[in-house]
């Protein structure tokens, strides 16, 4: 038994044809246009798939699924395909043919009282922040920077974080329908009961908690899942932070991870260098620099100085009943004295957006109006509302940008891939974790653009992230060797991604540890024919070689 | 491949020598006293087992389970065995061998920076909290009512809860070490990474989050976990409600359940009825009822005012910084002002104790000393310190109490099985638990003992008893109808338990759905031959029927 390449394949038609009967033409893709659109990537290598099928309900993905095991034909699917820089909306390994989630995009269920929603794989984040709103009612849900076109589930399952106290989202899931790879349907939790009253309520359910198997995984396909919402808060405040000097990390780090480990900062607490901050809002100044690069430090602090950025910024938010938001603040403020934190409040922040009016208006001061939008924007994000403004960070070092608005980073061959370690919320492992990633970037010419993320009481996630130029080959070249670089030096010292695509976990994992062993059991036993996703988060040869074994 | 009852099995003695050579004859007891005292139940049935093993390290549990496998000889592992009401130390049929991880009880680290313990199965509560205090730690752990001798781990992989903001147990866990049934040792989340920073301070790892498979399940041995703990708040405030109507139940948990989801109040919120809370403190009152039951409206009215007990009794705690305490305070106060909730702070309880010595030497005021003797051991396990006040609520019904001070509800004959399922945190859903319940309890001529916790933001988990006295055999069986016939209610309303022991699971657990299908594929490629706790959260039949399916 192997898996099968379908593109390298004899009997592509009857493929076609066999998927068709289940979908209809139009929702079964097979042409060049639609397979060359999604090979596309922002990493290093495009992964041309055999086609693209977009299935609308659980029904229908059975029957592929099944259809797949008789043809032996690997499934890769996807929820809205905007993992940039983590494996964008491209297959684990050529030939795969995509599931395409898009058109599955029912929210299924709004509970108000317990705040939460059951939502289909392609609805995305904008979609239930315009149907929060609309349906007035009263609940707030997280969101990434990946804007308002990205999916919940697919960020849900690859265990994304936002920023709010509802920031881990992982823990925000609840009660997951999954179809597996011989076309049972299994529902997580308590949710395999009849009539259930507590199935999108208790995560865990009766016996064993097999949700997690299914977040960064291809042990099954989720179809279905309950997300946990918010009540809008009395009071929100939101907390922002800007150091000047590199030396405050330490300091700044320790205070806060003393704060969220006390229940105190209750949200997600994100630190970003100056340069993840500008270029949120700007592209690399390549006139400025003569076209050199990694960026100088001399231009690099005029930047700051023009951005009004510190070395530093951090930004996270207070949210509850008005007097508890004020005592949480008095008391962050206390703490964080010597970094002069500032605390902009809702009714501040209409005072901001209308002064910015104003100063629109009569056409002055416009370094402050920069401020009040990346503020504004800013505070929408801690407030949970998709906002597009961190996507034009990943075009950061393209050269002719052709959309400065676009809100996919492919339109701009923007070169992006994450490379984001797990650390203790610890300074000197911040410190360490820069050390390592600093040359690094230096050294191929790249720029250190790096948030630290309090995500848990006990944890940080360092996202770093290698900008590069698509349309430059040597750019290219150089990403993949720094890519490759960065990894062996972090995992040597005992840092390891917490979340990474295909092309990544191939560097990460490759010995037959008793984990992936364990893993690569579990694969064998749910999936033995290799049809969902091989090579996704699992070591591809072990599976082969378990395969083999298997045949023997 | 069958599962082998080795009580009743040739070569007794051969197995014996096998497990001896690794343990040696001290550690390794097959005779007729240990078993016996092994297979002693609180529940409907002893259990009785081939004998006990007494491991040290994780090297011989990887032996043990080799020779196990060898042998085809089921092992049943417990950490302490005072899961009593849900199985005891029992094996989970007739003629496992226990591992009984009392002497492998080390706390292997304690970080006092990221608020954490590395712990081995066999560590209490009472260890962890003399250990806390003794190294001046600063940190605050959480502890169940089952008192000091109870283990952690245990009562972990079963997702039993607290009464402190750390309440959820299994949330609480970080990076299992597990033996799986081929004597391979893995370890969860970022463990297996060698050297990893973020392997006891981030739960999930890279890949599947595989930590859900080994808890309420018989996929692994547990050798190793991290635990979390608390830093020791500035400030706590307990919050005690004493509601006189049995009306006062939907208001209190709209009102509660509110305050969970907004994150306003942190902890487990713990909503007992009058005989819960009077379970605690006395037995049933035989001679006044003149031995009839269930319990007498009017003398269970009287029993509420002489113990100045409510009809529902709310207990949950405030903890923080001073500013903070004070302001959650404020807004619990307002929005409980109905029901005049007591706060009662770490200064009113040292007032309070010096009160209750003033009267004890007195020799005046006895029902006062009484409310404050409550009071004090509710204070304590609010602050997650382990006591031994809820254990004497397990002998509410037996007749003739050997030792009213015992740790051990095996030494009164106390007859004692949890019904606990999950709801939604919603008033209806209780009343109607309720209205299930009660009719059911008396019927049978038992008294309707329960707790309402609201655990999650979302769920409630309703903790009930049938407290009976298993010298009386006639009590004996009408417990057994009992809970037939309430687990059969509440799952035809879809109310399905949180955890339950074997012979509870049997009732839950019937239909090979999908889930349990998943499971089942899933323990057949752990553990083919069935050695590791057979019977325990998995249907027994059904795996048969794998396992005979597997062998053709």
């Amino acid at each position: 038994m192997r898996v099968i390449i379908t593109s390298q394949r004899e009997g592509q038609q009857e493929i076609g044809a066999a998927f068709e009967a289940i979908v209809g033409s139009e929702r079964a893709r097979f042409d060049e246009h639609t397979r060359q659109r999604y090979a596309r990537s922002t990493g290093l290598e495009c992964v041309m798939p055999a086609g693209v099928l977009y299935p609308q309900t659980t029904q229908e993905v059975v029957e592929i699924v099944r259809v797949a095991g008789r043809l032996k034909v690997a499934l890769h699917p996807i929820s809205r395909g905007k993992n940039w820089g983590y494996g964008d909306a491209c297959a684990a390994c050529e030939g795969q043919v995509i599931l395409d989630f898009s058109r599955m995009n029912a929210i299924c269920e709004l509970n108000l009282e317990r705040a939460y929603v059951v939502v289909e794989p392609g609805v995305t984040q904008g979609q239930l922040a315009e149907y929060l709103a609309t349906a007035k009612s009263g609940l707030w849900m997280d969101a990434t920077g990946a804007g308002p076109e990205a999916s919940l589930v697919g960020n849900i399952l690859d265990r994304g974080f936002g920023h709010t106290r509802y920031g881990d989202h992982w823990q925000t899931c609840c009660g997951l329908e999954v179809v597996l790879a011989d076309g049972s349907v299994i529902h997580t939790g308590f949710g395999d009961f009849e009539n259930a009253k507590a199935d999108m309520v208790y995560k865990y359910g009766l016996g064993p908690a097999l949700d997690g198997l299914f977040s960064q995984s291809n042990f099954g396909v989720v179809t279905r899942a309950g997300i946990y919402l918010m009540p809008e808060p009395e009071d929100f405040c939101a907390v922002f932070v800007r150091a000047a000097r590199d030396a405050d990390l330490e300091p700044l780090i320790t205070c806060l991870a003393s704060l969220r480990l006390q229940g105190i900062l209750q949200g997600a607490v994100h630190i970003g260098n100056d340069l993840r901050v500008i270029s949120g809002k700007a592209s690399y100044p390549w006139e400025r620099t003569g076209r050199c690069v990694p960026l100088p430090d001399d231009i690099r602090a005029e930047l700051r100085r023009e951005h009004g950025v510190g070395v530093w910024n951090v930004a996270t938010s207070i949210t509850g009943p008005r007097e508890i938001v004020a005592a949480v603040r008095k008391r962050t403020h206390r703490e964080l004295r010597p970094f002069r934190p500032v605390f902009v409040s809702n009714r501040s922040m209409v005072h901001m957006r209308r002064l910015q009016g104003w100063l629109r208006l009569a056409g002055i001061a416009k370094r402050l109006q920069g401020k009040i939008d990346l503020a504004s924007a800013l505070f929408n994000t801690l407030k949970g509302i998709p906002s597009t403004g961190a996507i034009r960070g990943a075009w950061w070092r393209v050269r002719s940008v052709k959309d400065p608005t676009a809100l996919d980073p492919l339109d701009n061959d923007a070169g992006l891939i994450w490379i984001s370690p797990a650390l203790p919320a610890d300074p000197a492992h911040a410190r360490r974790v820069l050390a390592i990633l600093s040359p690094i970037y230096s050294k191929y010419g790249f720029d250190t653009l790096v948030t630290f993320t309090l995500i848990t009481e006990r944890a940080m996630i360092c996202v770093s992230n290698i900008s590069f130029d698509r349309t430059d080959p040597e750019d290219c070249e150089r990403a993949k060797r720094c890519h490759a670089d960065l990894l062996k030096s972090l995992l040597q010292e005992g840092y390891v991604p917490y979340r990474c695509g295909a092309a990544t976990f191939e560097h990460v994992v490759k010995d037959p540890s008793p984990f992936w062993q364990l893993a690569s059991r579990i694969k064998q036993a749910l999936d033995p024919t290799g049809i969902i996703s091989p090579g996704r988060y699992l070591p591809y040869g072990q599976m082969l070689r378990n395969n083999e074994e298997g045949a023997v």
